[in-house]
């Protein structure tokens, strides 16, 4: 029987799932309303009854080895989700204790930069590579860093929060408390702000200013520069400089093989990847020079999720299996 | 027989060695000038037959197991020293090779940065933690991080440069021919010109006018610092500034349990941990606030280099078990 893996993406609003085996391929996968207004343990119960179901879909049994769970602000550490804004349960959500409970199956929590991480180290661009960096720019930069081929997680699990690195002494206040954040500048909000000062700055002509403040967001400005207009461009190349710059400083810290990105802000392609790539250089030590190799993910948005998350329970059960191994070792 | 290792510190000036124990006590060591006007091969020999005489003077024989270099270019990856500008030699010396091929030993090249990072985790304040960060502030500002217990070295072998990340954009001109780097102010030579700026600026009497440029280094405005001198203890305010914010930003990016400042700087205390603490504390992000803890090394200054090193081929030698351990699994 074919082993397979569940990837379960849990957002404020859908919840996306899927099989998937060991090989990246994702075999089936459903949606379901994510309904945090019900106990948590009901809605899971719900959740994996749907997901048995997925399974019986399937044209030959899949032994099911475990459960991987992407989740915004997961907290691979302690298995919990942690202050979940958008979710209407408590603070702290022990998702991993409850999979493992209903299923009997390992399972693991990841946040969603870390899956899309290991997402890419599995079934991506970044394949067998063993240091590199993944940046995913959306509505926040977020980035997962993987060294020696593992993860980075860090004392707490919180490791990769660049977004919430400074890049202008002073800059523009953050949601997080803080100022000058380069995720201020590098995210989708980021460059709707840049087009606004933009705007309000020069005089020069341009579609953007037809969008109403409500309407304005990455996606428009894309297509606005995509159709040549200048403030869109300039707001493009600006956000890019600002990314190459960022991109030096993980660099010179890490000396990864290659930066993969990610996210909706990602699809401008060359409008923000060729300022992002020309002001790292830029901005490298000459030993790292021509050397790392910025890469935009080839894997498609809407499986990315549930893929990452399948990623991370193969990496788990490996872990283990090498854990086994060394216990039986010691044994001897 | 006891089982130990040879520790060396490949200086521009002298060279020395030890021999150090698992546990990382130091049997015995000595210093030799670094001969780099003969051949490499030649002073590579001399060098080790001063490490025999030092081990036929110990009391009990002790079994070699292997030698580990520090040098400031020092590239673990190939096994090389890169362009040393303070050694005659050309700019690719395969020092692990030559080590290797001369004694039948396993040898391992470490930069110094990382040398101090080891020399830290197997012996010094961070014994034992999964995730750390060693700072090391001399002419520049050294860095060697661990992750999951292991060494970050990069693709290349070059990871920890932070000395060369930006802190504020079109800064002080640094010698790596970028603008901004942490190092200009953060180092022996950066409290210097923050020293030189403050002077200038400003009318405070201060003991430092009394010295010449030649003369004013960092030590002397360390004493000074302590001496209650204002415009001293200000460049020391400054630099801790500085340092606490670019931790902040190492912090976010890989989670740390602890930083572990050494190096001359760290010399003057207080006078700089604690503005790098405040500062650091200011701009964490809450999830990470109170939760670092920074450290001063414990690791006196003349055998941090020899234990670095020592430490960098024990954990090579356990490396290598551990690979050799996989290969008979295989075999299986």
């Amino acid at each position: 029987m074919q082993d397979g893996v569940v990837g379960v993406d849990l957002g404020g609003t859908y919840t996306k799932f899927g099989l998937v085996t060991k090989e990246g391929d994702l075999l089936a996968y459903d949606i379901i309303p994510t309904n945090s207004s019900i106990r948590y343990q009901q809605f899971f119960k719900e959740l994996l009854s749907h997901i048995q179901e997925l399974q019986s879909s399937l044209d030959k049994p899949l032994n099911l080895r475990g459960i991987g769970i992407g989740a915004p602000t997961g907290n691979t550490r302690d298995g919990t989700i942690e202050s979940a804004s958008n979710l209407e349960w408590d603070n702290h959500v022990p998702i991993v204790e409850v999979f493992e409970e209903y299923t009997n199956l390992p399972a693991i929590l990841v946040n969603d930069a870390n899956a899309s991480a290991l997402g890419e180290l599995l079934y991506g661009v970044a394949k067998g590579m063993e240091n590199f960096v993944s940046i995913t720019l959306g509505t926040g930069l977020g980035c997962g860093i993987v060294v020696n081929g593992e993860l980075v997680m860090g004392k707490q699990g919180h490791a990769g929060e660049i977004g919430h690195t400074t890049v202008f002494h002073n800059g523009r206040e953050c949601s997080c408390g803080r100022t000058g954040c380069v995720e201020t500048y590098v995210s989708a909000p980021g460059i709707v702000t840049t087009v606004h000062e933009l705007l309000a700055e020069n005089g020069l002509t341009s579609t953007l200013r037809n969008i109403t403040d409500k309407d304005l967001d990455a996606r428009e400005i894309t297509q606005a520069a995509l159709a040549g207009d200048k403030v869109a461009l300039e707001a493009f190349e600006y956000t890019g400089q600002i990314l190459g710059l960022k991109l030096a400083d993980m660099v010179a810290c890490l000396n990864p093989e290659a930066i993969v990105i990610s996210g909706g802000l990602a699809k401008a392609g060359s409008l923000i990847l060729e300022p992002a790539k020309q002001n790292m250089e830029k901005h490298l030590l000459d030993i790292f020079k021509n050397k790392v190799d910025v890469l935009t993910s080839d894997l498609s948005e809407k499986n990315i999720a549930i893929l990452g998350a399948a990623a991370s329970i193969w990496k788990e059960l490996e872990r283990r299996d090498a854990a086994v191994y060394e216990g039986e070792k010691i044994k001897e």
